[in-house]
């Protein structure tokens, strides 16, 4: 909060443009010892030019040798201290795929999963069923009706979608019923205080009236709900830092925590880096803040794709001078949390960070973008909340502290 | 608070002696791409020894991004997070100029400056009227008598001066009487809670007093008042880390914050850095931590003048040799704050700093003193705050924690 106190007492308006170029999950870890990194292996003249005329750092996303999850680590690069300000998943997923979760609504990410005739789970997932298939079924599941109730179903992708009730006096204190592992039932909705026990309520109707409407299915026969959650009524990054920010993102998870925190998602066509920064063209004059956002360095990561993941980061370098053709006043790019192929996941290292602006910026001795480049960079290593005041600064858009 | 709970927990008291060199907004950025700083152009041999044999970091002064002012700026330094320890300009400047401000005296900065005859402002600082002009002008205001009430003035510098009244039930909570643009009258104080009336109460009837006696004057006319504060009451240096500090400063600001934190404020004859050395070693016998505050390095960053930051650095560092006579036990050379001479202003860059001591030091592999070699130096980049206690570290005044 005190840092949220600051930003508005120095927040000062203008005209200048910011873009934070998310590369999700860009930083790694070598395959081998003696290796490298895959955004170290990638050729990135683009990148390596702004590295060089401008300064690296690293960003701890939540805590050093905290793995952050998506949202909390994007919440962090937007300068909300996911400790502090914590959202449900099934408030992202919703935001996401543009289910809007007002104060009081609860929100939930559901899975289609299969279950044996006992009612015991045999896969999670639903044998991770296409779009195409999980499409019609959200469409009859969209027909149930609670009393009372306002509820309303939405497929987020593959055998993932959410699930938004609405009325009164409805509180998200709920247990996920997934039991997180196969050959058990899927476990009731149950209230962990007095206050959410209607909602509790409302969902096992739900529940039950779903499975009745999926028995027949031969692996969407059942689903199970996770991530109760209502509006966390953030404040908004107008509010805080003063500015008009949009998203430009692919994915329904990343454009859901922009929502949270007050930023205008963007529609455009295509999901390659150069339809992302021709949106960001499109929208140019409206906005000063641009936050664009990559996944697939983080779909590859995750998959263990070492030569995939490199040749995202190639592409995104490709495309750069599209994005620095617009001549912002300042760029930052980074990525939300590390993804080491090795790893085939998130992980706590330290992630890349780039900051280059064409007046005010300290350049160091740095010449590309890469972790080791990046651990010598003179910005040093700092919490990814303070990425924005970073920018900001570098924009004019504070104010000094004091006489 | 935990900070200095630490710090009373842990201080101890011995006789070894701590100079913190201070050179204003010394850091900066490279006038244009390629080229060097003003720290890194200057020929520093003596700093360069110093960082050769010493260790290199880098300062925060309030959080990443934020620029601060220098009252902040020195607070931080001396150890006092200025985020939680606020302190009025009004104080500053009374203190700096030998007006003490005890708790519930109320205290503002005042400029002359000049209105037209419809009593709107045609200049704020009444044409920068030098000393000689604003002192006789600063002695027929501090006849002015408010009942019941001490009233005293003092000129700071030019066109600036200060007002500190004393009396019973006097709050501070008062807006600045400046609109901080030309074409408007100036304000009255008004309260902002209940508490400060009388105060307000008290400024606008010297303030009626004072335009009367000032209104035949061709330029110094009327004046405003800013920064209304009292004491705050802080903690000394003394309290908080067993030390007794001494303060050589030219200028009343930077009197007047080291004064807030307990500093006995040297008087000395001349303004070089030679001077100031001089003053060191006529009180050396008498403190354990010195404090020497070097102005011109941040004047000349205000006016764009690179060559003059040059001149000012090496003439600091060619009269380092006396100071280093005196044999600290620990010496830091850093600033309060960046003041690039391409911005003309302070800014939030971080800001270089050298530890040496002859004992207790690990040295780094660089062996300059300036921005980039200080990037690389094996202090890294820490909150100002936290300079004090490695200061006191290394002449072993600090304790164990735990056994």
């Amino acid at each position: 909060m005190e840092h949220f106190d600051l930003m508005k007492r120095l927040q000062q308006k203008n005209s200048q443009k910011i873009i934070l170029l998310v590369l999700d999950g860009v930083g790694g870890i070598p395959m081998h010892a003696g290796s490298q990194t895959a955004l170290e292996t990638a050729a990135t003249p683009n990148m390596d030019k702004l590295a060089a005329a401008g300064a690296l750092g690293q960003l701890i996303s939540i805590r050093p040798g905290i793995t952050p999850g998506s949202g909390p680590a994007h919440l962090s690069l937007f300068g909300y201290d996911p400790v502090e300000y914590e959202v449900g998943r099934g408030v992202l997923s919703s935001n996401g795929v543009g289910l809007k979760v007002n104060f009081g609504d609860i929100a939930c990410r559901a899975n289609f999963c299969t279950v044996d005739t006992n009612g015991l789970i045999t896969d999670r997932r639903a044998g991770r069923i296409s779009s195409d298939v999980a499409q019609p079924l959200c469409e009859r599941l969209n027909t149930i009706e609670i009393p009372g109730i306002e509820v309303e179903v939405k497929l987020v992708k593959e055998y993932r979608f959410t699930v938004v009730i609405r009325g009164e006096g409805l509180e998200a204190d709920i247990e996920d019923t997934d039991p997180q592992t196969v050959g058990k039932a899927p476990l009731s909705a149950t209230a962990r205080s007095a206050g959410s026990e209607k909602a509790a309520d409302c969902f096992n109707s739900w529940l039950a009236k779903a499975c009745e409407l999926l028995k027949d299915e031969p692996q969407a026969n059942a689903c199970t709900l996770r991530g109760f959650s209502t509006d966390p009524g953030f404040p908004t990054m107008t509010d805080v830092f003063g500015l008009n920010p949009a998203c430009i993102a692919v994915y329904p998870m990343y454009k859901g925590v922009s929502a949270l925190v007050g930023m205008d998602v963007k529609s455009f066509n295509g999901d390659q880096p150069s339809d992302e920064f021709a949106a960001a063209e499109r929208y140019w004059d409206a906005h000063d803040f641009f936050f664009i956002h990559i996944k697939k360095t983080d779909s590859y990561g995750e998959d263990g794709n070492f030569d995939g993941k490199v040749h995202v980061i190639e592409s995104v370098d490709a495309a750069l001078p599209q994005l620095m053709a617009l001549k912002p006043d300042a760029i930052a790019i980074t990525g939300d949390h590390s993804t080491p192929c090795k790893m085939k996941s998130h992980s706590w290292h330290p992630i890349p960070l780039l900051i280059w602006s064409p007046e005010m910026i300290r350049p160091d001795d740095q010449n590309t973008f890469g972790e080791t480049s990046c651990a010598h960079g003179n910005l040093g290593t700092f919490h990814a909340t303070e990425l924005m005041p970073m920018l900001l600064a570098h924009t004019n858009k504070l104010k000094k502290f004091g006489a």
